[in-house]
């Protein structure tokens, strides 16, 4: 169906997400092939929910009263659902900073190892319950991909690092991002994992 | 795929829901069909989810900053993705107690006529832009079934009938109801008509 359109459907798809979100895991693992198959290539934008949380006087899911108790369950269900590992983890929600600070600094280097790594983050979390928190953590997951730690443990304290993910993260709110995962497709906005089957109706019609 | 749990897996279907929700309008219109397909029957059960949301501190969504705008957008795209009508109210969200009444008062008398009543309650608001709040309206879509408007007049100001309205939004919470539309299959809960595949999943297999 890229049809008259193709040129302006061809644009990236944007993917915003928070490394402590389950609901961007599950969609981290499903959006690339599925941009795939409409020729799309994502961009891949860790952000700090805690700071548009801020802005927007919006909480953490697991805190608030009811559905606090109802996401938990839904996170595993919806897991399931897609057919993917999901482990509730014991540290939850926590910060994510040095992940995604990480993640920009190997962005800048080379993109698809910047997405394997965010991958292999979101797998350390949300499968083996490791506390991506500790700086520790995310230099072993990157060295298990054959980066040098010590690098990794300067390049998260680099200002011009920090700055660039407090910049992408105020960038996403003034694009309207609220919550995570929360994708693009030309200007058209769709938040959370379940809107994976309207966005590839999107792409499949041209918009609908 | 009704095997041996057969007996538990006949159970009815659950449905909290608000006069005054989109996505409560949009899971009206297929919850019917879809639990037919799988034998069962559906308990339709209007709430006032601002009650709901005194308790929780929860506020409406399109009150909600950026998440507002997205959502209005997200409504009218839900419905074209389900192949339903909607119209974004002019008045909303707006108070539904008369015809959360009116139902409870209908549906001792005949549950069939209560369902139409509630269908057709949802689409005067959310097609035809009608201010269900006003007692003429909810009256009118009474008439056009056939009841009599000043029965209905008196019968939303019965004690009786406020008291049931009052009692289900409460026995609602107490089964962990903090939105809606809200279904529970087999104690198992399912908040939002996006969920809706997954509470077919779960009819189709008996739990996943």
């Amino acid at each position: 169906m890229l049809s008259d359109a193709g040129a302006a459907n061809n644009s990236a798809i944007e993917f915003w997400f928070d490394f402590s979100s389950p609901y961007s895991y599950l969609a981290a693992e499903k959006i690339d092939a599925l941009a795939a198959s409409y020729q799309r290539i994502v961009h891949w934008r860790p952000v700090l929910l805690g700071a548009i949380f801020q802005v927007t006087n919006a909480a953490p899911l697991v805190n608030l009263p009811l559905k606090g108790n109802y996401s938990v369950r839904d996170f595993s269900r919806s897991a399931r659902y897609l057919n993917l590992p999901f482990t509730m983890p014991s540290k939850f929600p926590l910060p994510t900073q040095l992940a995604a600070r990480t993640y920009y600094w190997l962005c800048e280097r080379d993109v698809d190892m910047a997405h394997d790594f965010a991958r292999a983050i979101f797998r350390a979390l949300f499968v083996h319950d490791r506390d991506i928190s500790d700086l520790a953590v995310v230099c072993d997951v990157a060295a298990s991909m054959g980066l040098d730690a010590d690098t990794v443990s300067l390049a998260v304290a680099q200002p011009e690092v920090k700055a660039r993910l407090k910049n992408e993260t105020d960038a996403a709110m003034l694009k309207g991002v609220f919550g995570a995962p929360f994708f693009m497709v030309n200007d058209e906005p769709f938040w959370g994992v379940d809107r994976l089957p309207q966005l590839e109706k999107w792409l499949a019609t041209g918009g609908f």
